[in-house]
């Protein structure tokens, strides 16, 4: 009996930790960057210009190019602004909170690629600048990850999470949103605010947590 | 019987919007600042020279100063950093962790005052310099109370608590230090990136949670 209980306990133990195991998610931060796409990437460096891969990045596909540009604000420019590839449909320029009061715009907190109602800015490059009329947003915290990663974890696409961060600053960061698809690697992005703010670098680790749904009995 | 279980509902309910009115706190969010001692200030600013009183501050009898300084280090500088007053036995610069990567130090994340082991830094005022040889420090996250709002919270000076945010970019923050003395007033202070993480702005409402012991009979 007394061996029972113990047994019992290990086995929980063990379930609670390979739990955490399977909600482990390694962080990526982001810095300010641009998007862009073909027609202004040719007026910011010429025609017919293509982006120069510098740096692969973690998600499949994605890369931090050679090129940078200059962003401008009413209040505050910002140089040497990294442009991640490959191009889209649409440009778009993803800044932290702090970055929005030095360049002197209110930029929402949006998931990539939704830029309804977003402030413009200019970008300037060697060969031009542009206006963009609309497309600045500070990134919303989201996790990347596989459909085979969720079903361990038991969250799915578009689902709203906490994370758990460890350390000095730790915290757990509520409205987190997941993101699955097959062309992704698990990694957590935060931008240098929610990074500083929690003490987090590169490949830390965070633990993600379900939000329990309330019990509709209660 | 009916009439008995919704009262008891409704008893409840209110003891729990009393438990949270009980325990709001509003946000003080500080940017980079400097405090001085006199000979620090007499170096900078000139002998015999007193703080001009500019802004009065929440925390009783604490004031931000007319006067600034650049604060300078290895990698960059900042200029115009308000001095806060009244002058201090210990020269001290808060700053953020995002202002240690443009600085070049990397500054401990303590409690005001406790300066040992910390990273010095350059201060240029418009009569002279000085080279602290350490006293640069991030600031925990911390909350100010009388004991009277100590004791309505159920916490107690040094400890270590929870507190959580609303809106956006809503979290839970840990390793919140309780600081409790009759000359203080309710509030909590958060530095720059962590306003910016958690899309908080001075005089928003946060809600302390107690840590909750671990129960010895478990």
């Amino acid at each position: 009996m007394q061996t029972d209980v113990l047994e019992t306990i290990a086995k929980l133990v063990v379930e609670k930790i390979q739990n955490l195991e399977n909600c482990k998610i390694p962080v990526g931060v982001s810095n300010r960057h641009v998007h862009l796409n073909q027609s202004d990437l040719e007026k910011l460096f010429g025609p017919g210009y293509r982006l120069t891969h510098m740096k692969t990045l973690k998600q499949p596909g994605q890369f931090a190019a050679k090129e940078t540009v200059n962003i401008r604000g009413p209040k505050g420019e910002f140089q040497n602004v990294r442009i991640l590839g490959p191009l889209r449909k649409e440009s778009q320029v993803e800044i932290s909170l702090a970055d929005g009061f030095r360049l002197g715009v209110k930029a929402p907190i949006r998931e990539s690629g939704r830029l309804d109602h977003t402030p413009g800015l200019e970008l300037i490059g060697p060969k031009g600048s542009v206006t963009l009329p609309y497309g600045t947003i500070v990134a919303l915290r989201h996790v990347h990850m596989t459909p085979v990663q969720a079903a361990k974890m038991g969250v799915k696409d578009k689902e709203i999470v906490e994370v758990e961060t460890c350390g000095e600053r730790r915290c757990v960061l509520g409205n987190v949103l997941v993101r699955v698809s097959e062309k992704s690697s698990l990694e957590m992005h935060v931008d240098l605010d929610e990074a500083n703010a929690c003490a987090l670098k590169n490949d830390d680790f965070v633990i993600l947590r379900k939000i329990k749904a309330p019990d509709p009995r209660a």
